[in-house]
């Protein structure tokens, strides 16, 4: 018991210590452990079935819209980094340079790749010729590495795993198209398979990609109300195609530089499934990203018939991620490692259930206990199953909008954002010198120009000029 | 007309220029390009598809077993690869090294992973204490680079994809049943879904694994009648235990150290289903791999309804990879792109067929060409795929038992090694010395002692003393 004991309490309350809560959970949910390499995390199977579940539902989507996946070196000469002015600014304080291959020196040194923009940009000058070529729509699944002084699991770290896809059209409408359109398939995705909802709009230029000509985002808000910014798309314009002289012969003969998008997801978002939906037991999955979505646990399962019963439901529920616990742990030690998994059910099967032919049905989310025959239990599992999924959207969605307010005025917004945490929606004049003092003076910082505009008041909330757009505002990870 | 010659004319054939041929089909099948980075290779679209096949499949049969996935750090600190000794003089000459993070110098250098033993290691002697942590079967997916002087696309490169599996076991005996079971696994894999026979064995003291006790591997011969080592199974015993004080407690309380494996399969693969099965006209996949299965081209597209009739065709055919190409090329041109991609079946369907309520169905090995009623098209599609992957795999047996000789003295051996391209069985004393000379003498080394041994004399091949094995031998890639 006094084992037990240890795992429920070595959680720190979220209340308490929210940034305490969040580490205690990836290590005792065992999603990632820490390496030898400094920043460098390990991700644990629990973790990785997170990311294999994660890529198996964006591939698909991906696909389903003409992507095609491919893999480009990690290395990049340095003098190809360099090619397009603002990315080069953008990325090369912080790359890691490979300067030695076997026992020589290398003539021009490499960055690992802290992403692939100059890699594809120099493949499509030599793959495009014609308009029949376009567009390209290439996507990669790898890591990249980005030398980061500090580091915390999935949401920051030296190297990390993402996809990173590259498109190149004939058109600039062609180009911001794919831009909206690959933005949308992320926030689809949050919504429907992780239960996070997103807040979808245009980053501000301070905030934009280096080299981008607009960046768009999805921003999430966290348990503790601060935001995340969950998933990039940008639209380059023909910056890097004058850069790289990616040049086509349109229809009528004549050579036309391509226009440009990438979009980028990472293992971040599993950041953002822990503090959007985790508790004081642990972790709480989605059902639909769930690797185990039901546990079966044996009650005295040293008794006749108990665990042939457990394995019979798991053969049942086929149709689900099912496992049995039939470990030499005692049920209260399995209830507790169940929950700080977040495996969305539990079933407990024992000899009582078995007589009653019956057994109990435990939701991970709101520990609702319900006792069902186990001529239901197909159908039962699977309504649960599903309400879960769309309560704790909706719970997720409560959450976000009663921690979202207005400010009229800059006292408002500064009170605003000193006591009560979440997105906090203020208009802006379009100018540099208002997010920096902002920044400066609140901490906030500009998460996003909405698509879904709003005209709270008519001028700026820093300066009082005449306001360009509402912006949502927050304090992030 | 001078254009579609012209795909046709530039491959040389395979009896002229093996070498020639095999970089021009890569290229002309657009599996790979050329990138900036000495060495380093890009997938593109239809070879990444092709590893996608490969994880996909590999990744079932090792979950199957209770293999678990995860991810690993793609850095290295120099310490941690010193730690055993074997180990690092393998791989330390042929490793890059990060030197630079940011702005500044490392305190220690990290080298990229050429493998990830010492990564392992290093998790396991933190994450198992208790005979209860085992067994731990892992396995990554990633890519893994060593500096190579000379690359060839898939066969050698500087940076390459693959995958590696590494166990820790409570003893000896359940290490070496891992080890010969995942290599029965990479045997199982490439005859029924690659259509190429393999060799099993074990390798001799001089060819095994930097660090490891014991080497398996599984041996296949290309169409030019060299070898090519295909996927490895290492059984390292407690080496890496000690290295790294990997230990647990027993049953009876007494601390041991684990016993590990590792195994390991690379896109190297791909070179082996080109240089099995391609001929003349380009790539030939096997139905099982295949990224499209059957192409619809349609004939007289532009004639009324069909191009209706081919996307009909598409959708009858639900269960398989289909495509049609409703491209404006000719169907000449079309038909030389889908050999040259290796597409096993391609179905020609033009406005005579549809009055007719046929098609016709070419195979691309034996290019059998049959006529079609529409009512049987799925039922004859499956039953063609099915012949042609058993045909293709009979073929590359056949190919390799006439491929491979016995010799029974030295002459014998040297002669048949000058003359015949092929796998030479012959007696082996064991010795390094006479492995050493037989490479200085003939260019062959050898393959593996194969688990099914016969005994062709009782004397070594080369110094005529008291044989201990049968070997393969061979000029390999």
């Amino acid at each position: 018991m006094a084992k037990e004991k240890k795992l429920v309490e070595a959680i720190t309350s979220m209340d308490e210590d929210f940034a305490q809560w969040y580490t205690d959970v990836v290590k005792k949910a065992e999603l990632v452990d820490y390496s030898s390499v400094r920043g460098c995390m390990i991700l644990r199977p629990n973790g990785y079935a997170l990311w294999e579940n994660i890529q198996k539902e964006l591939d698909k989507r991906f696909k389903d819209t003409g992507v095609e996946n491919v893999y480009m070196p990690m290395f990049i000469p340095e003098s190809l980094l360099q090619k397009e002015k603002d990315h080069v600014e953008g990325f090369a304080p912080e790359v890691a340079w490979v300067t030695h291959g076997g026992l020589e020196p290398l003539q021009e040194r490499l960055c690992v790749r802290p992403t692939s923009e100059t890699l594809f940009c120099d493949l499509y000058s030599n793959i495009i010729q014609s308009y029949r070529d376009l567009p390209k729509l290439y996507n990669q699944w790898c890591s990249v590495v980005r030398w980061e002084k500090t580091s915390r699991p999935f949401l920051r770290s030296v190297e990390f795993l993402w996809q990173e896809g590259h498109t190149a059209h004939a058109t600039a409408e062609d180009a911001e198209e794919r831009t909206i359109q690959m933005l949308n398939v992320y926030a689809d995705f949050c919504e429907q398979i992780l239960a996070i909802p997103m807040i979808k709009g245009k980053k501000t230029d301070k905030e934009k990609f280096a080299g981008a000509m607009a960046t768009y985002t999805i921003e999430a808000l966290m348990h503790d109300g601060k935001a995340l910014q969950s998933g990039t798309s940008h639209n380059f314009g023909d910056g890097f195609a004058k850069a790289f002289d990616i040049q086509y012969t349109d229809k009528e003969n004549k050579l036309q530089y391509v226009h440009q998008t990438s979009w980028g997801l990472s293992t971040r978002i599993i950041g953002a499934i822990i503090m959007v939906h985790g508790d004081d037991s642990g972790l709480v999955l989605p059902p639909r990203i769930a690797p185990i979505q039901v546990m079966v646990i044996p009650i005295a399962q040293h008794k006749e018939g108990v665990l042939e019963k457990a394995a019979e439901l798991k053969d049942k529920l086929g149709a689900f991620r099912v496992k049995v616990d039939d470990t030499d742990k005692s049920p209260g030690w399995k209830f507790s490692e169940q929950e700080m998994r977040g495996i969305p059910i539990r079933i407990e099967i024992g000899p009582k259930d078995m007589e009653a032919n019956q057994a109990v049905i435990v939701r991970r989310d709101t520990r609702e206990k319900v006792v069902v025959s186990l001529d239901d239990l197909e159908k039962e599992v699977e309504q649960i199953l599903n309400t879960m999924q769309n309560d704790m959207l909706e719970r997720a969605r409560v959450h976000r909008d009663t921690h979202t307010s207005v400010a009229a005025d800059y006292e408002a917004f500064k009170e605003v954002i000193a006591t009560k945490p979440g997105f906090v929606k203020a208009m802006w004049c379009g100018d540099k010198e208002c997010e920096d003092k902002i920044k400066e003076e609140t901490g906030a910082t500009s998460r996003c120009m909405p698509f879904e505009q709003e005209e709270i008041t008519e001028t700026c909330v820093c300066c009082g000029k005449k306001a360009k757009s509402m912006v949502y505002w927050g304090k992030a990870y």
